[in-house]
């Protein structure tokens, strides 16, 4: 089967709901329509077999881990995401896991109404870029360098277990429940889309924690030209790294891939979302505040403050 | 150098002068104004060494060549490109290499007022995967399903020197300047936006010539429910494809990588196409008609008609 008869295969099935996509999969591009008044978003994210994921895992977690970290890209920006593109690199034709594959897209996609319009599919080592687009009225984009001395920090839920899934890969010493749990935090993260339109209304700045805490907070605070102080304890941490963790704190602050929100909202602001958050049924966790000071610190339960690392994740 | 560090070193630099970009580089995602009554057009391709390109070449060359095979995907549906976004596997940090493919995006992208608005870098094997975005008026864009029975089939200019690159690689039977001319057909193709006015007024349907003209022509025409016939002696193949091949037309036919494009153009509307060309000086050349009985057909010097294969390159 060559590359086209399998695009028609496996991925013009995926079928979308859109009347904006005007066409998609079959042509050299995929022509879209913006509604006006709205700005496009653009971003992508490539994942590399043994670095993003591991090949032994099912083709459809993979499929579904890779849409939920560019959706969340989307969400960290307010941006409703609306339509991707796959480009695939694949060793060799296997139609069981492109079949899987398939699958996953189209079951991560749906929910989302994001529809695949187009891609690319090649021979070569295992990974895949996709690059999503968002609308979001125009001006309403939340950006990271928004944030100013005084603005509450807030994350959007508990950190440091999909860290703990990959700590955990490949050892026996956990319990089958627990790490059920950890693997769907690492391999089926929920993209915060739903915040939407509490960042839109509240947020000053807001990031995707891909790398940790730590390290996004710090990328957000660089952006911003401030500081930030958390305080420690109260950083939300997933009840399985308080179990499996001496340093569970330290664990959530620089585990990556949890794709909660980090945001800022002015202080006058806090009350509101707060409430609004509240008639949605949405809990987010106020960790700390925006300083002039550049750099990471921490409160500590005694009140001391202590440095803290902004080192995350970094390929090179 | 951590990739935060690389993007802003080698990436952030390139400039762009286009006021809708709302920003670029640097956030979770790039923000961009699509102005009113224009449709926008999305587009990837991906490049994996040893497939695509050599690793040995020159990453100026490389980047080059990985713009200009996504500008042509616009060319080809008559858009204006605008926004690339690019993803960028490496396997190991080399700072002389980056900087020689970053200043080959900048000197590709330049001519074009094309701007680098995002991208991501992860480390893995050498791989690339570009995804482009154009503007074109609301309903204009040329796709490859509307060639009719009777419409005239044009290609753009020379075919078959990207190919005989490709087969001269390794081998040292070439004259210096020949070989010189061949790889800046493969490494250097122009991108047809020039001729999107004349697409957007007279063509039925488009494709650009990736996979070779017999290939990417059965495209066309099974998009468009079709066949072709061509009259051999009328495709135009390059001087040095007939100096150094006996069997020319055949390869011209088959050879891939020229990015030119191949389009269709309603009977009536012929005149007045070959008139607006001439009038800017631009060269197509007419090759055949299409037909409603499927399949490519061949018409010879002696006026037979012999059916050709439509096989071009596959990955799988």
């Amino acid at each position: 089967m060559n590359e086209f008869a399998l695009i028609d295969t496996f991925f013009k099935c995926i079928p979308h709901d859109r009347d904006d996509v005007i066409f998609g999969v079959g042509d050299d591009a995929a022509c879209l329509e913006i509604p006006q008044g709205m700005q496009l978003l653009v971003s992508c994210d490539t994942l590399v077999a043994d670095i993003h994921f591991l090949p032994s895992w099912d083709a459809y977690d993979i499929a579904c881990k890779a849409v939920m970290v560019n959706l969340s890209d989307m969400a960290a920006m307010a941006a409703s995401p609306c339509w991707l593109t796959l480009a695939l690199t694949l060793p060799e034709f296997n139609a069981d896991w492109l079949q899987r594959f398939s699958q996953g897209l189209y079951d991560s996609l749906r929910p989302y109404h994001v529809a695949l319009v187009g891609g690319d599919m090649t021979r070569g080592p295992l990974s895949m870029t996709l690059t999503i687009h968002g609308l979001v009225p125009s001006g309403k984009a939340v950006r990271r360098g928004g944030a100013k001395p005084g603005d509450r920090i807030f994350v959007s839920g508990d950190l440091g277990a999909a860290a703990l899934a990959v700590a955990f890969l490949n050892q026996q010493e956990l319990d089958g429940n627990d790490r059920a749990e950890l693997m769907q935090k690492l391999l089926h993260p929920k993209p915060r889309i739903d915040l939407n339109p509490y960042l839109q209304a509240f947020a000053s700045a807001a990031i995707d924690i891909s790398d940790g805490l730590s390290a996004d907070l710090h990328h957000l605070c660089l952006s911003s030209n401030a500081g930030a102080c958390i305080t420690l304890d109260a950083i939300p941490v997933h009840p399985l790294v308080k179990k499996y963790q001496h340093e569970a704190i330290a664990f959530a602050l620089r585990g990556g891939d949890d794709y909660e929100l980090c945001f800022t909202v002015p202080a006058q602001q806090e009350k509101k979302l707060l409430t609004a958050l509240a008639l949605a049924g949405i809990s987010c966790y106020p960790i700390g505040v925006i300083e002039a000071e550049p750099g990471l610190r921490g409160k500590d339960a005694s009140g001391a403050i202590v440095p803290l690392s902004t080192q995350g994740y970094s390929h090179f």
